[in-house]
C-alpha cells in the first residue's frame, strides 16, 4: 500500500482534476450484511449515486463480500463524511478512477475502517480512460439530508 | 478501530453538519521527514489552511512524530484528494471535529496509508464544543493550483 509516489507517474505533483470519479467499495460478511442492506438503503435515500449489487462472493481485485457506489467528484465533500459518521462498523474502500488503476485502488485511496487486502496486480498500471460514474441509479428523498 | 457506529451516539443516522473542521495528521519518521516537510510545503503552496509544527516525538494520542492541517469542511472535496494523489507515500489521519472526540479519532476517521495505533483513551467521549478549523497560516500562491 505504501509504495512511494514518486515512484510512477513521474510528474511531481499531481492534479485533482485527473480524477474522474470515485467508487465507494462497501464490504461486509454474512454476519454484518444486514448493517450492509441498511447502509445501501439509508444512502441512496440521500445521494444522487449509481449503487452496484450485493456481492456474496469475492469480485475482482476484492478479498470480500462488498457492494460499489460510484459517484461524482461533487459529491465528495458531503457523500464520503456522511459515510464517516454512518458506516455502521464496515469498513469502506475509496478509490479515485484516473488513467491509472492500479495505484487509485492502493496508493491513492483511502480507508475507512480496518483495510483489507487487495489482488490489486490484476488491475493494469496505465488504462486509456478513467471510469466515469455513469448514470445515477437512487432516487434520494428531498426530505433526507446528509 | 470497528465499534459499531449504532452505539453511540444513540441517534440512527447523523448529519455532517456536525463537522465543524477536520484535521489531518501527517506521519513520519526521521527516514521519511524529508518527504513530510515537501508535502507540507506543497500543501501550504496550494490550501488555506492551519499547519502545526512538526512534531519529533510523539504528541496526544499519536504514536509516531507528525504535523497537523486544521481545514474547514469547504476544503475537504480539494485538499483530501490532493493529499491522496501525493502524500509521499506517508501514513495520513483524517478526521471530523465533532463534539465526540474520541469516535472522531478513531471509529469515524479515515485513513491515506497503512493505518497507525492511536491512544484514543485520552480522549474524551463528549466535549462541550466542536474544535473550530481556526485562522489560516498559509499563503497559497494564486498559480499553483489542486
Amino acid at each position: 500500500m505504501d509504495t512511494p509516489a514518486m515512484d510512477f507517474p513521474a510528474a511531481a505533483v499531481r492534479h485533482i482534476d485527473e480524477i474522474a470519479s470515485y467508487h465507494a467499495h462497501i464490504y461486509f460478511s454474512a454476519e454484518t450484511m444486514p448493517g450492509a442492506v441498511a447502509l445501501r438503503d439509508a444512502l441512496s435515500a440521500r445521494f444522487s449515486v449509481r449503487v452496484g449489487h450485493m456481492h456474496q462472493t469475492p469480485v475482482g481485485p476484492h478479498s470480500a463480500n462488498m457492494f460499489q457506489v460510484a459517484f461524482e467528484t461533487s459529491l465528495f465533500a458531503t457523500f464520503v463524511p456522511w459515510l464517516m459518521l454512518n458506516r455502521n462498523g464496515l469498513t469502506i474502500l475509496i478509490h479515485p478512477n484516473t488513467t491509472y488503476p492500479r495505484h487509485d485502488h492502493d496508493r491513492d485511496s483511502l480507508w475507512l475502517g480496518t483495510p483489507l487486502p487487495l489482488r490489486t496486480g490484476i488491475l493494469p498500471l496505465v488504462h486509456p480512460s478513467a471510469d466515469e460514474a455513469g448514470p445515477p441509479n437512487t432516487t434520494p428523498d428531498p426530505n433526507m439530508r446528509a
